[in-house]
């Protein structure tokens, strides 16, 4: 039976069928956000969601059943696993905001479809080559947010009260959203020498993140050119190879001419 | 006579006309806008703007009639036609904001002059390779919006009270436009733990966005270089040849000499 | 002794003699916008300044005999002229504002030293290839700035009053600041469907300002990656030029042969 | 003795003692920096801070001792000794400042382990290579911070006050943060003609700026594509070299053939 079920949920007519309830989920968590709407249809769509709700928790379960442990080692897997769990706990009390959550179900949608599996997959693998810059970050970051909080944080509460108010500032002065205006003009009325630590906190940052850019873009191109060039190599390789079994062909003939006379 | 209408229409002469003609009435459109110049000149500059439509109408039929059924299929002349059909509706009561539009008569510069024409079909062709990342931004965007409206539209109804209001703001947030000063540390008043939605937000919104520059900088660079590379590549392969064809007349050679000893 | 005098402002000396009255003056004016400094030094900084006005005056003069005609055709030397002219306008009455120009001077450093004066060069250069989508962009703004106007200027008159001020209102649009807070959220308030303009503008204009950022890239990479790609491509060519050298010498060692044999 | 310092500074295991020690202290410097925390555990921290201190000043001196005056010459080196050297400053009255740069002795992990260490010296080994703009930017700030000054300095003290002033404000503007309705809009009520400075100054400064970017990506990309290149090169040139072996080879046995003819 596990047989039949592994190959019933791999038909592409049962993947077509899921996405379409995905997408139809989606629509009616979009639809659950108008008041109006909800006044006059709030039941109907609940129960739809419920419905839908009890598909998933079905094809979770023949697919845990079809795939047995290996279902537990796909990322993708648990992906579709934790969202549909996130929506079977009670959203009351502290996981109210669990609710809100529960449109993550759109995001089956990149699971089911092989092109964007593709894409996501290829935006997290980039990641790793990027792993010492952003470590040089978090440690800008926080040497930085230990910085302005002894300095700032007994005029500027709300900005610099404590690390994390620091950490958050910073990153909006990161973005360069209303740095200067909304927030070391301000500074500078206490501390006119605060440019002192905001501009080259600003350089800093930027050259950071202008060198994180970069080595995506470097990585990005050099797989691109990798490829053509190998296959580049690879025809002028194959070409002079050619060459080499001519020459070695006429070697051979001259071998025998050579023999001919000695004989 | 649809041929020598063809090939009217076909003439540089026609053509620069109809760039001149064009020119000019952008030129008569921004002067429209002016308070002062309409009050002096008003009834002549609508006088023009009258003449230029009719020349623009007998444009487009003169290429119809030359052109038949393919006009329709061409994407600029279906473009020339909807910008004038725009000018004749009357532009009054709910289509009053036509009158607007008529402005985009400008763009037929684009598809009358061939340099732009090329660069407009680029910034069109380089599309297609970013399909994947902007339906990945979509579902971002959606499933941020929803959970915004969710959790935010009682307190903020301004900027988060429907799904529309939402993805405005959620637009204005990955611009990074006030996304801190006027958007998240009002919200975090009411909900201190909202940057947990917001500074992610940003990060994946900018990362998928670099991705998308990325994609579009690579397939660009790309392009430039496989021709001259496949320039390159083919003057390798001819060096090649060369010394093939070289090697097989020596051996063509050798063999006829041995052919002569065995004589 | 005009090819005396030529010789003379060519030689290093004067060359670095008048770098260092052009740094000089440049910290001079720098001075002089100080009020303190003003009202002790005011004489001393105003004598010093006409002396080096006096000085430039003489330079140009000299550069002019030397090198007669040659010198009005030298982008660069028009530069210096322009300089020292408008320092020679009385700056009174409409042209006061020219005393604020005086400071150009300083960018006579570029145009005396040439690794400066190369990078400017090449700064120019990269221009040209970018006139489509520049021209693109300023049909792009002569639309949306019609538009806006005809649209918004009777509400908005501070920002869409006219052609000018629509003009400058999307080019701060473009460059997202305050988009939304400053401007198009107050829009929306008396025409809702405002987002439906400025949206499509703003990923309008940001797609073209980012092909315009491609599109140096790109040229300067490819500049670049031009000169090793050929030195590289030479290095193959000679390479097989060696073989087939190498192959020539053999293949008329083999006629020899046969030669001999035939005698 | 020296040379078994010298052995003993530089074990694994030392080193991954002193990293933990720097992390210990950068949370501990951290912690410091919540006032509820200080007033409980407060003197316990600060006496960490001191142990943890003694046990740098012990480091340092070790590998003063260890390399001698080389431990001068490396920079990582004197970076270390100058944090040490900051901490032991009494931080009182005028150098109280200096208390908040203990924390950079977090940026010791930089100088401690290789990878980091390796990162920033890419980063700043990028920087020569833009030295041409930077410079040119300089020029650019002081040009526009001087004509500003003399300009607006009347009406607008608190951004073009003094030379200092400008450049600050133009820093702001150049990052483009609320350069227009912050800046530019109020220049403009009482200089209508300001934005004939502002804009060409936004303009030149972020087209610089973007050069300066393309000039890292370009030198970045090159490095990595010089290295595969040169691979690449090489191995097509031990083919050509194989091709040429084997012709000689032939070459010499056809010379043989011919001596054997001759006797």
């Amino acid at each position: 039976m596990r047989q039949s079920i592994a190959r019933l949920v791999a038909t592409p007519a049962w993947e077509r069928v899921i996405v379409g309830i995905i997408i139809a989920n989606s629509i009616i968590l979009g639809l659950e956000t108008d008041a109006g709407i909800m006044a006059a249809y709030g039941p109907l769509l609940h129960g739809l969601d419920t419905i839908i709700l009890g598909i998933f928790v079905v094809e979770i379960v023949l697919r845990i059943i079809a795939f047995g442990p290996r279902f537990f080692r796909d990322p993708w897997s648990l992906f579709d696993f934790a969202v549909v769990v996130i929506a079977l706990i009670p959203a009351s009390g502290p996981f109210q905001v669990l609710r809100a959550l529960r449109i993550l179900r759109v995001l089956r949608l990149v699971s089911a479809m092989p092109a964007l599996r593709r894409v996501v997959g290829g935006l997290i693998a980039a990641l790793p080559g990027m792993s010492s810059i952003i470590v040089l970050m978090a440690m800008l970051f926080y040497v930085a947010a230990v910085i302005a909080t002894n300095l700032f944080s007994a005029s500027f509460p709300d900005w610099f009260g404590s690390l994390g108010a620091s950490l958050y500032t910073l990153f909006q002065v990161m973005t360069l959203e209303s740095w200067s205006m909304g927030i070391v003009r301000p500074v500078m009325e206490a501390y006119p020498l605060a440019w002192m630590f905001f501009v080259p906190f600003i350089l800093l940052s930027t050259y950071a993140v202008l060198n994180l850019f970069i080595g995506v873009i470097v990585s990005a191109m050099q797989e691109e050119t990798e490829a053509s060039a190998s296959a580049d190599r690879q025809a002028l390789h194959d070409d002079t190879a050619n060459v080499l079994t001519e020459i070695r062909a006429l070697r051979a003939e001259v071998s025998a001419l050579r023999e001919k006379l000695d004989r």
